[in-house]
């Protein structure tokens, strides 16, 4: 048995490994990875979980891309109350009724009931745009550009970092004074959050438009960036940008006086968009493999583990000494000259073999072995996590090798998703193939009317008859992800994909069933 | 009348302008400065504000420092659930019995009442602990060193920043195998808290440990750093650490087994610290002057606003052009060689005066002008926000100076603070001086035994008859702030400042009222 056999079957025999494979029990190998790589702790309240450094320090990478790219565009951070009165929450009413099932309701203090109810906020419209109303008063204060970084509340059926009672995000909020500013900001921050996805995550997103029956309620029209989700075929929503048009502002009076017709009021042009800690739930199903879960390196808490590997009875304590010192002389090396972020586990009430496959469990994308005969060769053996390759680095430029190989995994990451991904979006023109394909997980471009109605039976019409839930698979239709903004160079069919659609096709529309 | 003062006269018509004086009607004043300088928008949730950018930037800036510090001592950050199950909170009875009167409960999601009420988090012990104990099971998974950013609630009577029923905050949670390795933590921490008023607020504070009346509920003790607020005499709690020893962990079976004694279980040793946005309350209060704010330069998101001035009727477009040229390539290059945060209001629809009065309201720091006739002599005017002074600066070398500017307004800020607190911290070992010198709005440093029945002796019998709100001023008794870690040089003398009191005096206690 090889050092690493050992160590799993260690790792096995006091339950920290896995003990199921991502495509034989998908939802309990997602449940006993976020938990045995320890991102998550279940807790005592139904739907909350507890974010561990090991998942928090993925957010706050996001965090501090995003807010970095939003302050150059003149955003300011902001806070906001979590509670939102009833009266507040109520005012604009198409948007609410989409809320209104799953709010929460702060009723007591202490031994006291509240003289009246008040909410914790879904999403911060209603909290916000008063304030808005407040503040803009002539053309000259607009742009209102607010962001802030919170917690939110949401009921559904939860699953950790994909829907949660409370779950982190920031949201957005602007207004401006012409339509045509608050658009392109909508796509500005769409670009953002697809980077977040390729340039952080190694995920490929579509970037699209949602149809009339997902788009955000309330919304002039919103866009959203889709990932998929190779082991059950399911699309996945990474982060939306409305453009709110003057809905809310007309709402909320967020108005001010024309700057060339005086006496005449305008209603601002708004926009509300939001990420959420969503992407991390992404990030694991999507690279995450039967050893564990798979980090993206540049959003991995630890880069690169060094383990001193070959110690026997027999080395003497100078020789010993001799490798771990090498050890913490790579790691401060890799640490000062690049910023990397290198660990060295230097335990010895555990074998290397259980190292080995301890940090493969928590994803970590680069693990050095050094041993003596490595140190004799002045080499270092790397063993990347995504592909299991071995690659022996010499000691000289080893800084260099390093960032080159991180570089060249994320890179390799992305492009493995994308295949996968690109082998499962295909144009579908023939509604005979639409429900088959779909369930050969395949995500669908398919010529679209855009009604909601139509919509609705399509989705109706390829909900699965067999129980799939075992399989990772689902019984749901397929909706619209989204219409996507790069449309395919085929030509649009004249007709609608569902055959008893009597519309004109207006673009293609990626479907597929969905988280 | 100078264009400073027609500014003035023009901000107070338009009601931007602050119409109260700070030592005349002190909280009318602190209002006014936190809604007009921006900072704070009130909000239809009694008792909650909104944090505009104006204030949030400052915790932004405080966020920053801590983050990093606390990185160091390898503190990382979590996210725990904002929902605390009913159980969990009550189990620790010494702990919840403070805390059980204000807690928020949730008892309808949407229409339907919950199975079981769910309580919104006061401070996390009771929300933490539990996975602490999951977490540890062998003394090598010590120490655990967590940190939250977070927001949490709070039901007193509410003023902005100082108390509000949510409020931002962080909160560390730690536990080690050993008492003086988590009190080494303790004073590390308050350390930290310590700099944050002293390295960035620019505000003098006295640590010290908290008397056993006004220790956390739980705690083996609580220390604490206290700053002086000269308008009322009243002391202000800035942070608390807390040794928790093993009433939390005894509670919560956060236990490992000895390293040395196979089979015997010991209890860990844990702290919890905390720092709050009541920070920028005690920094208007104690910066802010009858113009408005005053912005310490270290937490100003603008440190330098740049105004044109000087241009008339008689000024060419050539002139003009040239004149705004330069004050944006002024902003530029000290924005791009020190990374300062400087801003040019070229606004035309109000007068330089307005401007003046604007960004003194706002409390920039620093104001440059810059007319022709600057422009002619190579130089630019600087005036300095908290002491009014106007310095000429030469072109040559401006990046310089103005980097010393705000490195020496930095240090006259604390000193004049540190000086007007100093006259008015005094040692008193009378009782009959007690309260005189109280009411002359001093905090004093008395002989105490340290019982809790002697301090509420004290506070009652401190306790002022007269109506004193108008004045800013309490009629509340004095409490111990702290007992300063730094005694007083002199003897302490045998018996307690009470005169009743039997009990020899353990230290000097600084005693004040307190907000």
């Amino acid at each position: 048995m090889t050092e690493k056999q050992i160590g799993k079957d260690a790792l096995k025999k006091t339950k920290l490994g896995l003990d199921v494979k991502k495509d034989e029990n998908y939802s309990e190998w997602y449940s006993q990875v976020i938990t045995k790589a320890e991102m998550i702790e279940y807790y005592d309240v139904s739907g909350c979980y507890v974010l561990r450094p090991w998942s928090y320090s993925i957010w706050e990478c996001i965090q501090k891309f995003f807010d970095t790219e939003i302050k150059k565009l003149g955003v300011k951070n902001c806070y906001f109350p979590m509670f939102v009165s009833q009266a507040a929450l109520e005012r604009e009413k198409t948007h609410v009724s989409d809320f209104a099932p799953e709010v929460a309701w702060v009723t007591k203090a202490g031994d006291s009931e509240l003289a009246e109810p008040i909410a914790i906020r879904p999403t911060s419209e209603t909290v916000m745009y008063p304030s808005f109303a407040k503040w803009c008063q002539s053309h000259r204060d607009l742009p209102i550009k607010l962001n802030q970084w919170s917690n939110r509340w949401e009921f559904k059926h939860p699953t950790p970092f994909l829907r949660s009672r409370e779950f982190l995000w920031q949201e957005g909020h602007t207004a401006y004074e012409t339509p045509s500013e608050a658009e392109n900001e909508v796509l500005t921050i769409l670009d953002l959050y697809s980077r977040i996805y390729t340039d952080l995550l190694a995920i490929p997103v579509v970037k699209g438009r949602k149809s009339e029956k997902e788009k955000f309620a309330g919304s002039d029209f919103s866009t959203t960036v889709e990932a998929y989700v190779p082991v059950n075929g399911r699309g996945i929503q990474g982060g939306t940008s409305h453009h709110l048009g003057q809905n809310f502002s007309k709402m909320f009076d967020i108005s001010f006086e024309h700057p060339d017709k005086p006496g005449q009021r305008e209603f601002a042009w708004q926009n509300s968009w939001g990420l959420s800690t969503r992407t991390i739930g992404a990030m694991v199903m999507i690279h995450g493999d039967n050893n564990g879960l798979v980090l993206p390196p540049r959003v991995a808490s630890i880069q690169i583990i060094i383990v001193p590997v070959g110690i026997t009875v027999k080395t003497s304590a100078e020789d010993k000494q001799k490798l771990l010192d090498k050890v913490t002389e790579i790691a401060e090396n890799l640490r000062i000259s690049s910023q990397l972020r290198v660990e060295c586990d230097l335990r010895d009430n555990v074998s290397p073999g259980w190292k080995f496959n301890h940090w493969e469990l928590k994803g970590v994308p680069i693990r050095l072995e050094l041993g003596p005969r490595d140190l004799a060769k002045e080499q270092v053996l790397a063993v990347i996590r995504y592909s299991g390759e071995k690659r022996p680095l010499e000691f000289e430029n080893l800084t260099n090798s390093i960032e080159e190989l991180l570089e060249q995994i994320h890179q390799n990451m992305y492009k493995r998703v994308e295949k996968i991904r690109d082998e499962h979006m295909k144009i579908c023109l023939d509604w005979n193939e639409f429900l088959p394909m779909l369930n050969q997980k395949m995500i669908l471009l398919s010529p679209f009317c855009g009604c909601p109605k139509c919509e609705t039976l399509i989705k109706e019409q390829s909900t699965r008859e067999e129980q799939g839930e075992q399989l990772g698979t689902s019984l749901m239709g397929a909706k619209t992800l989204c219409i996507p903004l790069d449309q395919p160079k085929d030509v649009l069919p004249e007709k609608c994909i569902y055959p008893e659609c009597t519309e004109k096709a207006k673009f293609f529309a990626l479907f597929g069933r969905s988280y």
